[in-house]
């Protein structure tokens, strides 16, 4: 049998290397497995300080920011964010599926404004320019999700806003590519796509915020007190932090985010490529706004993709079938996808189409 | 080398027959490995439906009741218990360490009220009877711990209250013993103990508390919503749930919770039995209400305490090092130990008093 690729939307492919490592790791006749060891170890004092480390040097984050590893995934976060920043008023851009869901649990705790909305225009998935984005007069923070997995649209607010607001959710594209730090007041991503399996996400906060936390905040989501108890407040998951720990620290081997960017760029570019030669094949997204993780498509016609899907995964192309709310096709390449992952699927959906 | 035991407060031991399944299906040549497998998958489908049933089965727990499989552990629930419950008022049964942050926690969302609190009889940690417990006007439950690990003090209120209002933190008994669910609103408990790793808590809710909880539930921990999503309303921790899953079927395979609760009695026995007969060891809980999970014990003078872990280290007994907050030993014996886990450290304990 050739070689499978999963390009499931999240939890996702791992890097090939850190899969080996983690198994054998686990195969290791160690005295206590790592399934069995606390969070009060000098093994997981290790991990909590490398993988600390590891990401501070990945992402250059500024000194006055904490690093936290959290429970619960980015979704957690879209009540945190607005509890632990006091917020009354908020904007939130909403490019597509996760922005809508931010917002509306945000709703909960803040006044949330629009600042701009994703519209269909010619076809195409557009954000109206920065001369139309509205502000609220006192916005607590600027929300914006920085890749939208469905629609595959990115959206890096961080290269035209600089009041140091913005909060990011960037599990998608998280370590895919640079990002200005000192910008956000928050970066969060769950870890399932780019930086482990989940169960945990990894939350980066300016620590001047710290204060303002409304007195309703669970303990477990209290930024300022998860920093000064080491993300331990509570029991964390061990063993997803430790998976995230391997990835960070494969990651920072294999050239950091540069690199990861270079890759990304190239495997996208081979399904974009062949996309933009089909007769067959659309994408909706406004090509300044592509998404570099998240491949998303049509056929024309439609009808054909239930077949597509199913000679993909004959061929061991997994993971292919866009979410639900969309339908679809969509190759979701995160930073644990092999380059060769892309051409492959670009081969297949070539021959596909002669063949269609 | 001897065998090992690991008698670790949690993360802790896992069933040896689980951890070799666990690494038997890690080091498969699948086409995706667990560790890369989705929560929208047959598969996944298959872990959480399985895992439910063998819950309820092992709890008989009646049909109105949900069972939910939510990130963060057990502390999660100190806030999600006065949230979704939406109370005003609730009484707390005060028996130790973990009582005392559920109350605290509590406390930013509802009137506590302490029902009855632990004290020193003479040198003996004692509940006072019923009698003398107090309740408030109208609590909208009534939360204890059922076994509080720093000092292993255990307490099953369901035996004594009959009102349906019993909210309970089960984390360290979790699966020991029976418990009458239909006396509580709601049953929570930390799956790093007695039900996989760490990464998960079980939590059982009467769904006719369903309605009550606060808009400012974070939807993660809205119980309702979560019932409804099959505990997927987020990206499930699938790994830590996997894990679980095959906790429950081990305990299923392995007789159930009669059978776990004899092993457990037979395995606190050994040491209890050990205490008693010594002029060396020292338990400070009263008879009645000593734990069959967490046997803490002093030694006399204490001194001896840190030459007893270093020797017990040396023979590959590790993990019996007491809480920061209390010092002395500490033997947690866990559904996943073995037997002769307790007979071992019982012969090391005679072995060394001798030589003390």
């Amino acid at each position: 049998m050739s070689a499978v690729y999963n390009y499931a939307p999240g939890p996702a492919m791992l890097p090939p290397a850190v899969l080996e490592e983690v198994r054998r790791d686990l195969a290791e006749p160690l005295p206590v497995s790592v399934l069995e060891t606390g969070h009060r170890t000098d093994w997981f004092d290790e991990i909590a300080a490398r993988s600390q480390a590891n990401l501070r040097r990945l992402l250059d984050v500024p000194d006055d920011y904490a690093v936290l590893f959290l429970p619960g995934g980015a979704r957690a976060q879209y009540a945190a964010v607005p509890l632990n920043l006091g917020a009354e008023d908020a904007d939130y851009f909403n490019t597509g599926h996760w922005s809508v869901c931010a917002m509306d649990e945000a709703a909960r705790y803040t006044r949330v404004h629009a600042a701009a909305e994703i519209a269909d225009h010619d076809g195409l998935l557009t954000l109206p320019p920065p001369a139309q984005w509205s502000n609220s007069r006192r916005p607590a923070y600027r929300h914006y999700v920085g890749n939208e997995t469905l629609t595959g649209f990115a959206f890096a607010a961080d290269r035209h806003l600089d009041d140091g607001l913005l909060v990011a959710d960037l599990t998608s594209n998280f370590l895919t590519a640079p990002v200005d730090v000192s910008r956000h007041r928050v970066i969060y991503a769950g870890a399932q796509k780019n930086a482990g399996i989940a169960g945990l996400a990894i939350v980066i906060v300016a620590r001047e915020t710290f204060g303002a936390a409304r007195a309703e905040t669970p303990s477990l989501y209290n930024y300022e007190l998860q920093d000064k108890m080491d993300s331990r407040f509570n029991t964390p998951p061990v063993f997803s932090w430790y998976v995230c720990d391997r990835v960070l620290e494969w990651t920072r081997r294999e050239g950091g985010v540069r690199e990861m960017q270079r890759r990304a760029a190239q495997r996208a570019a081979a399904l974009y490529d062949c996309i933009d030669a089909s007769a067959l094949y659309a994408n909706p997204v406004a090509p300044q706004s592509r998404s570099a993780t998240n491949v998303f498509f049509r056929l024309r016609p439609p009808q054909l993709e239930s077949r597509f899907l199913r000679e993909a995964g004959d061929q061991g192309l997994l993971g292919l079938r866009g979410h639900r709310a969309t339908g679809g096709i969509r190759a979701s390449l995160y930073n644990g996808m092999p380059p060769q992952g892309a051409a492959v699927l670009a081969e297949f959906m070539r021959d596909f189409e002669k063949r269609a």
